[in-house]
């Protein structure tokens, strides 16, 4: 096992009616900046109990923060913060909302741009306004961790910073009830891939991590099908909940490697091809394991054997059958996973070859993905 | 899924030759009073790890915090932090120094005497001094959780506190090389039967949370045998150690009923008989399975089928087998399982009886194990 430092102060607050937990919270006398995204807590009921448990508190309100939330549309919110003199943030909405509220609750008490904190990548021993959350799509786990991934539209970039964990975040199960399926599936699936990059990396590192990593990919697994049957059963849109939570908090990434290159070949697809992220997880994944299926090769047959029951002595057949499966689990979401069906062709794998030789990009736990093993992964799933 | 609030603040610090972390973690300034158990850590190492680390910090030390730590003892270490005016407390041990400096953190700045603190129960919107730990025997998990069990000589009474948890715990797997073979005994033990007081309750709850406690009971099954055979392995006893602390930081309880019957029943054994705590859960455990095998029906087939492999169609006799299978478990660690084995006879369970009567004691996720029950859990295992 690698050392390691666990540190999650993140006050969970998890159940059926638990918004109105809010007024409590958030300390008598807050200036609270509320943040949101479209109007879809409108229609399901979130804002009207937000603002009904905030209704002995100062509130202001922005609305807008949009998917993939840029330092264009934040710097409006922040300037709305800096006027009113807010000195607490509460982001209503799904990632995009709460890590774009993590931009603004680092900027309103900072003099200068916000881009320059962006730029400073690692925030998180800065002074930032308390931050707390109201969840409403479970996905990037976003409500219980550090990081946040910034767009600039005029550079056209986009980063991750590491600033604070909210303070608190609610999730109440029955707010996911409304979400359109297409958001549920991108959720359970980004869920999946959160928890496979930090599990199939490195064979033997923590016994107990890997247990748990199996836990959620199980339970996912498990609890995708009835989902997908019924949107709103409490218990398994509260497991979905809590287990995108648990996937991307720290607690199953204890003293081991991770691998992330799924996900930063992904973001190359949705810079130019503006694929959902989860989309383009379910994509390259089975790519990732293909290529690279020998340096991973125990991982992956642990996976195959623990997490989808696949049992055989004959180690490629087996590797081969635990992709397969992988693969038909996401086409079970509604993903198409083929680069073809999704119309990108071998021009765009030249250029993320071309753009990750030009940054000098290595991913991966043993840092070996560069352009050409990039090349090769989206090949394989042409 | 019940609803539930989670918070950890407690900062992790894990892994080989961490101790030294504990001079920046602990602010300079600070006069900090750091507590002892008996000499070991003298021993070990630790002490001079520890003391080298605060070598430019103003530190008083206390020694002799005892196993179920008493109110008696800490009332000198209280007095010593007062007459120091030190504003921090770093315990250097196990559980019990760590559950003795809980209420040493919380008693220095409180103007009357500690039993009243104990007596409050739950402490935890009071002021303390922060607290830290350097761990040195995986077992309780006190390291990050709130509680803490204090013992009153005088008046023969023996309480559970909450309180704050740790400000950061380090962990440096290391320490426990040289635990006497009894002692990582009833480590495993307690850390076993923890997770089932929060497991082995009603089915259906949470399908991650049950996922996680079955990934810890059988990591600790796995690590056993090869921990008997070499207790210089750092990997086994690093993944002993994080699972002794997960097995009871709040990780695995999220929105799940909790048991603990078999802790309560076991109190009395050790009152009684003075019986090692670890040691009367093993004995208990496997009657308050045999007695409430309809009630827990479900997890016990549950647990049964993934973590000790028992598949098969006749309910009965997986129930049996089960149930002997940890037993088994628990003799192969050392313990005597049977009351009749560590003379204990009819009288104490008719005692226990008698005891829960008074107190109208009703135990369990189901509030169903009081004195009559209590008894035929003990003839159970005479």
């Amino acid at each position: 096992m690698n050392n390691f430092t666990f540190y999650n102060p993140t006050k969970l607050i998890f159940g059926k009616d638990t918004i109105p937990t809010i007024a409590k919270e958030i300390p008598a006398g807050k200036k609270v900046l509320i943040t949101f995204g479209g109007g879809s807590v409108k229609q399901n009921g979130v804002y009207t109990q937000v603002t009904e448990a905030l209704k002995n508190h100062e509130i202001h309100e922005f609305w807008g923060i949009e998917p993939n939330p840029s330092v264009e549309t934040l710097r409006q919110a922040i300037a709305l913060g800096k006027e009113k003199k807010c000195d607490f943030v509460l982001a209503v909405g799904g990632g995009s909302v709460i890590d774009g509220s993590k931009l603004i609750a680092a900027a309103i008490p900072y003099d200068g741009d916000a881009w320059e904190l962006v730029m400073k990548r690692d925030y998180s021993q800065g002074h930032t306004l308390p931050l707390a959350s109201v969840l409403t799509l479970p996905a990037t786990g976003s409500e219980m961790n550090a990081g946040a991934v910034i767009s600039n539209k005029t550079t056209k970039e986009k980063f991750a910073i590491y600033t604070k964990t909210p303070v608190f975040s609610v999730l109440d199960p029955q707010t996911t009830y409304t979400l359109p399926e297409f958001q549920v599936s991108c959720g359970l699936a980004d869920t999946f891939v959160h928890v496979m990059e930090q599990y199939l990396t490195t064979n033997g590192q923590s016994p107990l991590m890997d247990r748990w990593a199996e836990g959620i990919l199980t339970t996912i697994m498990e609890i995708a099908p009835k989902i997908k049957q019924d949107q709103n059963d409490f218990d398994n849109m509260a497991t979905f909940m809590l287990s995108a939570t648990m996937a991307l908090n720290g607690f199953i990434s204890m003293g081991v490697t991770q691998d992330w290159a799924t996900h930063m070949i992904g973001h190359e697809l949705t810079a130019l091809h503006g694929l959902t992220h989860a989309h383009t997880l379910t994509i390259v994944l089975p790519g990732t394991m293909w290529v690279l299926k020998d340096q991973k090769q125990e991982k992956i047959l642990q996976y195959g054997q623990r997490v989808l029951g696949i049992d055989i002595d004959d180690k490629d057949l087996a590797i081969k059958m635990t992709i397969e499966k992988t693969e038909s689990f996401f086409r079970s979401l509604g993903f198409k996973t083929k680069l073809s069906e999704n119309n990108i062709t071998q021009s765009t794998i030249a250029e993320i070859e071309k753009r990750f030789i030009q940054r000098g990009v290595r991913l991966g736990e043993n840092r070996n993905v560069d352009g050409p093993v990039a090349r090769e992964i989206l090949e394989k799933v042409m």
